[in-house]
């Protein structure tokens, strides 16, 4: 009843400012936003000649995206040459440039208004689909405000409608971090407070799926009803190269779920849908340079791009698609001088085959291992020909990473110092596919875009926006002139909504975090709850 | 008369092929080909935003190639993942790909007819404007033809019109390379045998400039005619970051020289010209990981793309303009992790502002500083506080480079191992710019396509055949098809073209050439006697 009244003011609001006249007249839309998070030119050439090599295609065989190449983006934030992941996507959400770290703040920190509320507002059905946590900072942007990213319990409950002006403006949420919607108290729980958001969702009429076994109920979708919310990992779905798939699903599986309902209860309104759908985990494999995982995560999101095509060029509706990313991530380049004399002019897909598991795989499983060995009372455990030494001779370096040529030093400096393994491992397969890295952070290359429409408008419009270079700015842009929308009034509704939390808390989150919202990635322990359930 | 007699069998044979009918009914047409050599999108990035940085501008403020961006290119070769610029330059003049190494000949090593070639034999004057020897891969492969790059003596004969069936075909020629022009014998001359094409040059009627002041008596092309061959420099011209003005001219004012004569020289004929504009040594700043040298060559180029542009827009011929990359070089990445700890998120164009000279620059400074002490017998070279070790303080790292922050180390491993030194002193500044590099030869990355028309018709071809993602053979299938030219029948008329030389001759190039040619750059000490010039 709230939000009808606000949706009444609001499209009376926009259509009476002449200022604000919307590019395309009001006629039913769906738009879909695609987010490659971390993801530079390079990171799509090493996956096209990867899957080329791979499936021993021709040269001319490329990925679904780069059928789409729109144009390419300047990613620079408010606060620095080099954005991360918080400020990347405001600037979708909300058109503005912002500093690092803000979740759908300005640079003054008052929520501005997302297309997601926007929309929401004006009827449109919504939904996220993400990889990694729901309250990572891509995802949140779009239906919460935070200070600082780090504020993941606020940011969960402002996804189910507390603490925020607006309420509930989420249709579908489909990804990870299930722990920060389960109290503190919780064993799977990592909340700051006692709140079960859980629980809240089931009050407000959310189907819930907490697992493979109650995602595959839904059926893809046919047998299952708005609003959804499905948390299928405590903190990240684990990398498509190591993932079980009998206990988490594809981000190609969630996204077909996602159109699928969004689709069906859309079908007799007057509103289409919004829906992001972000490849959270190329970013991830970029911070910890590894590119046998990233290759995998990139054609695990081309294949849900492929199904998002499908999807518009199927639909009477008229759909928008724009897929970009908000940053490079690990200073990727394809090609890499690994001896001292001048390079020959190649790299080598075949390691990247050779590889089955990512290094974040290989390390979890030694530190089990390891474990185990402790447990037992084993202490010779750095001797050569010892239990843990021929694991990872055997288990780790030929059989996950594929790598025979090893030396007795490799093993050693594993042994050695563990914590710094996981960097020592994926530099080996890195090295011997000759990719290079130049930093677990980000860089500030030019991202590209991808755009798609089943209507000659679309295209047209699309084209005339967002073709050649452009800020990253005139993507949120994009969204609102072509929707009729306008983001600042969504912004004055939003007074009062609560960003920040107390010192208190905020040191409590912090503890919960630790690096990792710097990373943009939740800290090792509790990614390898995730490899858990699986195991 | 030879070559008018080609012409007239060529038009009435590509006219008279209905699988060849051209796009565009014939109309007199330029044609502007630019090539970026070893510029990534990484490149185009750091240049743009050291600008911004360095001139205080806003944040939107882009180069001028930014504002002509339309697509993205492919540029594996047919030999490797990873293309040298010989087969990436041949894609652009023959339209087909090749082997690393290969001078417009094909895969199987059969010269390959070029753009340059049939626009010749149309009518059209033809031209190319480098800042490398006019030898060197991009140029030689649009009008000449070696089994491989390092046949410089040979492909200086061609371009010149010696040993192939076409005879001379080029009427404009401004660069460096003057060596391969002068016989072996002479001391200025680096030829493998004891052929004077200087002389030939003036025999066939070109106005030749040799230096910087019969360069400024040509007046920026108002006071020259046609054939015009301009060999600047021993083999480089200086990076932008060292040039002498008075010394040597800059790439801008080649540009405006070549359009200035191209289009006087055409403007009474039914047909245009045909220039190609290479930013050659962008590439070497590439190999040579030094991104202050970089960043200026990058801004030299956008300086002339700037007038080439403002050309097209006063002009009344048709005027077409492509300009991208043959591949990337180094493997630049704008940001890199300098700390063990978890990076900041930015880079520091200031770094790169604080270097006033090139790494190349500086060692050759350091060479000739430590050669006048030993002629002079000092012999405490190594000592804190030598006349070296003071002059590698001030003069280079202070003075030069802008380091302040160097350590007593740093000076002593530079002059413990002088062959180390250029990359140590690049590196320093890449450090403390943040600046990545993950090899000194090139990566797979697809590089950025720029375009321009004055006509509408011409921006339609553009986006219709160039926008997207394309393979690197479109750039040169674009301009065979809106010229209406048939690349066949130029390749036909290339029989018994000499495209190899005699074993003897190899050996004698790759003397002369040492890696020279994998570097796709001259060895120091040619490089060297171009800086002496200026000094």
């Amino acid at each position: 009843m709230f939000l009808q009244l606000l949706s009444v003011c609001y499209t009376y609001q926009t259509f009476a400012n002449g200022d604000q006249t919307p590019i395309v007249k009001s006629t039913k839309k769906n738009i879909i936003m695609l987010v490659t998070d971390g993801t530079g030119p390079a990171s799509i050439n090493m996956a096209r000649y990867f899957r080329q090599y791979r499936d021993d295609l021709d040269i001319s065989d490329t990925l679904t995206l780069d059928k789409y190449f729109v144009g390419s983006s300047r990613t620079r934030s408010n606060s620095s040459l080099i954005t991360d992941s918080a400020a990347g996507a405001t600037v979708f959400s909300c058109g503005l440039k912002t500093y690092n770290g803000a979740i759908a703040v300005d640079p003054l920190q008052n929520p501005c208004g997302t297309i997601l509320e926007a929309l929401k507002l004006k009827g449109y059905k919504t939904g996220l689909v993400v990889t990694t946590s729901l309250t990572d900072a891509t995802p949140a942007a779009f239906n919460s405000h935070a200070d600082d990213r780090s504020m993941q319990s606020l940011i969960a409950g402002q996804q189910l409608g507390l603490d925020t002006s607006l309420g509930l403006v989420t249709d579908l949420m489909i990804g990870g971090g299930r722990c920060f919607y389960l109290p503190g108290s919780d064993p799977a729980g990592c909340r700051t407070d006692q709140l079960n958001m859980v629980e809240r969702a089931k009050d407000l009429g959310f189907t819930v799926a907490l697992d493979k076994n109650e995602f595959d109920q839904l059926d893809l979708g046919k047998n299952a009803t708005l609003p959804l919310l499905s948390l299928l990992a405590y903190y990240n779905i684990p990398y498509d190269i190591d993932r079980d798939e009998a206990v988490y699903p594809s981000l190609e599986e969630e996204v077909i779920t996602a159109l699928t309902m969004l689709s069906e209860a859309t079908k007799d309104s007057d509103e289409g849908f919004f829906l992001m759908i972000e490849g959270s985990r190329i970013d991830h494999a970029g911070h910890q340079n590894d590119p046998a995982a990233q290759v995998r995560e990139v054609l695990a999101f081309d294949k849900a791009f492929k199904q998002v095509i499908d999807f518009v060029d199927s639909t009477d509706v008229e759909t928008f698609v724009i897929s970009t990313s908000d940053h490079e991530t690990g200073g990727l380049t394809v090609g890499r001088q690994v001896t001292p004399t001048y390079p020959e002019y190649l790299w080598k897909p075949d390691a990247l085959l050779n590889a089955t598991k990512s290094g974040e795989y290989a390390i979890h499983k030694i530190n089990t291992f390891k474990s185990e060995l402790e447990k037992q009372g084993e202490d010779d455990l750095q001797i050569k020909g010892s239990k843990l030494y021929n694991f990872i001779k055997t288990d780790i370096l030929e059989q996950d990473l594929g790598i025979t040529d090893y030396t007795h030093e490799d093993i050693a400096r594993i042994i050695a110092d563990i914590t710094k393994a996981h960097d020592y491992l994926n530099d080996m397969v890195s090295v011997r596919a000759e990719i290079g890295w130049s930093t677990h952070g980000h860089t500030a290359v030019d991202v590209n875009i991808y755009g798609h429409s089943n209507t000659e408008r679309g295209l047209d419009l699309i084209h005339k926006y967002l073709r050649g270079n452009v800020e990253n700015t005139e993507i949120g842009k994009f969204w609102e002139h072509i929707t009729g929308s306008d983001l600042s009034h969504v912004t004055k509704l939003l007074e009062g909504t609560k960003h920040s939390i107390s010192e208190e808390d905020i040191s409590a989150e912090n503890e919960q975090e630790s690096v990792s919202h710097l990373l943009g990635m939740h800290p090792l322990p509790e990614q390898v709850i995730d490899l858990e359930d699986q195991a």
